[in-house]
């Protein structure tokens, strides 16, 4: 019996999603409880491997129960045995067929920019904090250069192995809300470091370093030694994995 | 030379405000600051004591420095020794006369309920879970008993050494703001555990287990045990200190 839970998390006080990451992984966290409530071990497979730092309001991970079980109940009992900063917000029985992975068409993250002089007590878990005046037009310029479909090869982090560094954008822009910026892009799948490596260019273009016409230079180049520097991980969310 | 330096801190992590709590309070670690960067031993004085697990996004605080300082250095200097959960949001020369607690005409106080059934990975330090569903309505009415000066004996936890337990609040309401309920009170000062007292009773008749004219029966019979219990710590934030 095969059931899907939708999962909330806090990512700062984590080594990432993924089991390789060690006992403080999130992975590692979600199969102890179901370990636990099951008697038996259990392996999770998530949609997407979040680094560490990175936070979540909508990862989905898919395993296979040993016994029936009922949803809400699953959802109670988890939520009971996990630590405070991971929730489950949802558990549904899915076809043992169902692959969070593969069969996920798109996901969507949110990055979160802290745009203001001074540091805050509060936002510094959860937001990239940039001292220097951005200029919202031109990072919204930047970011609909994403927009379709791309060779991200530039875009990630070295050592990832993917056979194809293409992907697709179906939406990338900021909104403003007070001194922080959030960045919202939706893909078919992102290649490691893909959103904090477009962040990264889309500041320096705020910051006036960069031009919105050279996010389509450095898309066409491939090359990343061309590329700024990645945005921290802090600052980034996975919002929502679409099937 | 005085200096008064208007403060931000997430108090998870922090046994509270004040030097007594130990050597994780608030006034610890910024009396610490202050002596590594002055080279002596500094005593500040804070214009309220926020207990273990209370937030600020505006406590005051005042020392007196033994030498001249530029005060915008002063700020970059402390945010730069503090930790990254409390922060230096101004700072400003006074007068040697000025007294953060005395010189204080108010203090505005807000509490977070989450209002859902489930829990939240991300808001559990700041606010308080309340399953049931709550009557916003009857909550507001409830905090309109509260304005005006009252005999609070009842709302403070034992131990307090007060003159006297009479209070003026100016204003006291809750909004909502999706999951999300927001108390604001204002008064001239607030007794020990006053505010959450305060937020618990109003709960209570959110539930429908009080009226709101329980409240004022409550205020009139100046008896603690007859109070609901105290909302929890981590809801409560010391906003603003006007003088």
């Amino acid at each position: 019996m095969q059931f899907r839970v939708t999962l909330e998390y806090d990512g700062a006080n984590y080594s990432g999603w993924q089991l390789q990451a060690g006992p403080d992984s999130i992975q590692a966290r979600i199969e102890a409880a179901l370990t636990k409530l099951f008697g038996s071990m259990i392996r999770v497979r998530g949609a997407g491997r979040t680094d560490a730092g990175v936070h979540a309001r909508g990862q989905v991970a898919a395993f296979t129960a040993p016994r029936p079980f009922d949803a809400a109940e699953l959802k109670r009992a988890l939520n009971a045995l996990l630590p405070p900063d991971i929730a489950v917000l949802d558990a549904a029985a899915v076809d043992d067929s169902f692959d969070a992975r593969r069969d996920a068409r798109s996901r969507v993250y949110e990055y979160r920019v802290l745009n203001q002089q001074w540091r805050s007590a509060f936002d510094f878990r959860h937001a990239w904090l940039v001292r220097d005046a951005l200029d919202d037009a031109a990072m919204n310029a930047a970011a609909a250069a994403f927009v379709g479909e791309h060779d991200f090869a530039a875009f990630r982090s070295l050592g990832s192995e993917e056979k194809t560094t293409v992907r697709r954008v179906y939406r990338s822009e900021w909104r403003r809300d007070g001194a922080i910026l959030i960045y919202r892009v939706e893909a078919t799948a992102f290649l490691r470091h893909m959103v904090r490596a477009m962040v990264g260019a889309m500041v320096e273009v705020g910051r006036g370093k960069l031009t919105p016409d050279g996010i389509a230079m450095l898309l066409e180049r491939r090359d990343r030694a061309l590329v700024p520097a990645a945005a921290p991980p802090e600052g980034l969310f996975l919002i929502e994995v679409r099937y």
